[in-house]
């Protein structure tokens, strides 16, 4: 018998219709003879009226007290889920991230999970219920007190809870099919990806795949926890997240497959099976899974820094102590004089406090101007496979050049290689990269990831 | 330094500007250096919505899972009232019913309280804040699930606070100015009640006063503990609840008094302070000190039981079995064969169930016919006076034959006389009563109940 964890985000329990349809899912598992534990956020929008609630009392809601506020949100909804549950005859109980043994540290908004003692869960499994965990929510090992545990905290609640209980699957359940070789909405032929390593999801959700965070990810990698992320609306498979090809997964209720084995389907026609070929692993690993794109930065350039060692230590010194988080750097030298221009981009929303921390380490770095400009893109290409390609980079800019597509800024690691464009120019560099590396379905030589057994 | 524990219904704490409206009440009593604990229900009508919502998915929600969802809703007031307090520069922690010990038995929906182990309130109180606690709700000493402690649950976790902390008052805040000698809504010289025993209390919570349930009431006469029902919203005195006239209790920020110096305000002008007399104890003592009435019942008559011994066991019987509450009873035996009738009152909700067990006892018990009328009005006079003065029941019968008012039902204890009326006359039953005994507020030999110093 299986064990499966479940998790549904806010809007597949936007309200109690929805609870009914994702009981009923759940109900399907549970009937089928599998273990079930389910994560379950907040329903719909409950989390932004509880924070509108606490801006009417206050401006600066205590990090302790609006912990405690912002919980009830998952108490409700796996209350809800729960009966629901029950009344379509599945014995289900409900319990809070405190019940269910989540262990934090003591950073109100965005604990960390030290531990998981998931007992009571394993008592209510033994005894033949579906365990319903409210997500994003702990308990702090020295003062007792109610945490959450930030954004992205649900999945991290069920990543850990999959890894604790060894759970054979932790299924991620939103309201789209599973990770895409690019963002539909921007590249209607983006094709799903069926399987994808821990790596190259990290990656992607480093530079805007908005999916997954990345702190789940690098949970589930820790503990080999295999992810499945797919839609709570449409019920088709999704995209499983693995290093581990030969591992046999719980895909459908009553459906076990190897990793390997996954069937995937065409986003393009979706009823179409494609069979996998996993005879010839390696030769046709595609170069790149996807591309991803991200419109939420900015990016500082500091003008004039004198050319001397550690001024632009000091600069990243001062920006670091300011709170904000670095994306990318680049630095040009100058050819007619003893400057440089450093240009960094970072979260608009850190860009005050940087912008703010620069200028007043104006004299002690010693720059002439620090300019500001929010209106900026970055597109990234994520894959294993350009380990082994030199010509991706040549692939890239030859595309974007060919599209008149200006490029700002670089940044690469060893699977990754981002770039900056002008805001107006993001959508058309997603599109001409997807195509460049012949990731739209209709191409015939596109090879979707997965094809090689991963 | 005194410790107050406040109790705040959800129509003081219906909405963000009535939560920082509370939350001053409460920094005034923290700033003149009281140790103070709030106890707090669900904002405004959550607690009806949340019923709503699991309604939605279930007809019959699992008690254990409706338990978890309704205490959603002092979680939020809680938090928020916490964090209004801190925005106003007081100190102060908000603590589930569970994090503040209070232990109950495993009977969700109306769980009764077994312990309270008030260590993390102790602490929080040593550490300087003002401790917010969740009302209505505890955690079950075995299955350590969470339980509500159903109507008036509030109340009961104030209370017993205030025992286990040894709290020197428990303030209930509603929207009253306090306990009254007859309802203002139908009697408008009707006065406030300064002080009043817990017997009288009781049976005036018994007998449809709905300002304060027995429950509560019960529990601060067992373990000694003062309590004052007042209003959030004017602030003014209200009642005291208790049996020990020598009592210091703290009544307003900084302001500590014994019970029998309570000064006591004229309903009618409030602005007015009457003087207290208490030089002269015991001989102006009210006969009664107040007039309950009660709308919410019905009346089951059973016609031609047989007058044979056993037979009304047998009917009571099977009322206790279906699980309804009987408050009244009476039988007249018929003086032209051997039969008798029985009539008894009994919550209306319960009617149902009632009707149908009886109906169903039919041929074992032996009667003709069963009759129902919800037509009926309770209106009840207690008082401690009544004890030594046989007068009582004459005047009251008096009164109301004058007035033309037919009795119906007549039930007595030690300390009070309920009779029931067709409702239609129930309000002008209140009027004339309070009238016949001197309570109205323009009648000088009204002597309001306390000024002997109970």
């Amino acid at each position: 018998m299986s064990l499966v964890v479940q998790k549904f985000g806010g809007s597949s329990v936007a309200d109690a219709a929805s609870v009914i349809r994702v009981a009923s899912r759940i109900a399907q598992y549970a009937k089928a003879g599998h273990e079930v534990v389910v994560v379950v956020s907040a329903m719909g929008d409950t989390t932004d009226e509880l924070i509108d609630l606490a801006e009417q009392v206050t401006p600066n809601p205590p990090p302790r007290e609006l912990d405690m506020l912002l919980t009830a949100g998952e108490r409700i909804s796996m209350a809800v889920l729960s009966m629901a549950l029950n009344n379509s005859g599945v014995a289900a109980r409900a319990y809070t991230g405190s019940q269910a043994g989540v262990i934090t540290d003591e950073v109100h908004g965005k604990a960390l999970i030290q531990k998981v003692t998931p007992g009571r869960i394993r008592s209510a499994l033994d005894a033949g219920n579906v365990a319903i965990v409210a997500g994003f929510q702990g308990v702090s090992q020295g003062t007792k007190d109610i945490t959450t545990l930030g954004r992205g905290g649900s999945d991290t609640t069920a990543v850990a809870l999959a890894a604790a209980l060894d759970a054979d699957i932790c299924e991620i359940y939103s309201d789209v099919d599973g990770v895409f070789t690019a963002d539909p909405r921007i590249v209607p032929s983006a094709r799903r990806v069926p399987v994808i390593s821990c790596e190259e999801m990290l990656d992607l959700a480093a530079n805007g795949a908005k999916i997954l965070m990345g702190r789940s990810v690098e949970y589930a990698r820790r503990y080999g926890v295999p992810l499945h992320v797919r839609s709570s609306f449409s019920g088709r498979l999704g995209t499983i997240v693995s290093d581990d090809a030969e591992r046999m997964v719980p895909v459908d209720p009553g459906v076990t497959v190897r990793i390997a084995d996954v069937p995937h389907l065409d986003a393009a026609d979706p009823s179409k099976e494609l069979s996998v070929d996993t005879t010839d692993p390696g030769l046709e690993a595609p170069i790149i899974s996807g591309v991803a794109h991200d419109r939420s930065e900015g990016k500082i350039t500091v003008v004039e820094v004198p050319d001397q060692p550690g001024k632009a230590a000091l600069l990243f010194d001062v920006v670091a102590s300011s709170g904000a988080n670095i994306d990318m750097i680049v630095q040009n030298s100058s050819t007619t004089d003893d400057t440089v221009a450093i240009s960094l981009t970072l979260p608009e929303a850190d860009s005050d406090v940087a912008l703010a921390a620069i200028e007043q380490a104006r004299e002690t770095i010693g720059f002439s101007e620090v300019r500001y400009n929010n209106q900026i893109g970055k597109v990234s290409v994520v894959g294993a496979g350009m380990k082994s390609s030199p010509g991706v980079s040549a692939t890239l800019f030859r595309s974007l050049g060919e599209a008149g597509i200006n490029i700002d800024m670089i940044s690469t690691s060893e699977i990754r290689i981002s770039v900056v464009t002008d805001i107006s120019r993001l959508d058309d560099a997603v599109r001409v990269i997807h195509t460049a590396f012949g990731l739209d379905a209709e191409q015939t030589e596109a090879v979707v990831y997965g094809g090689t057994g991963r």
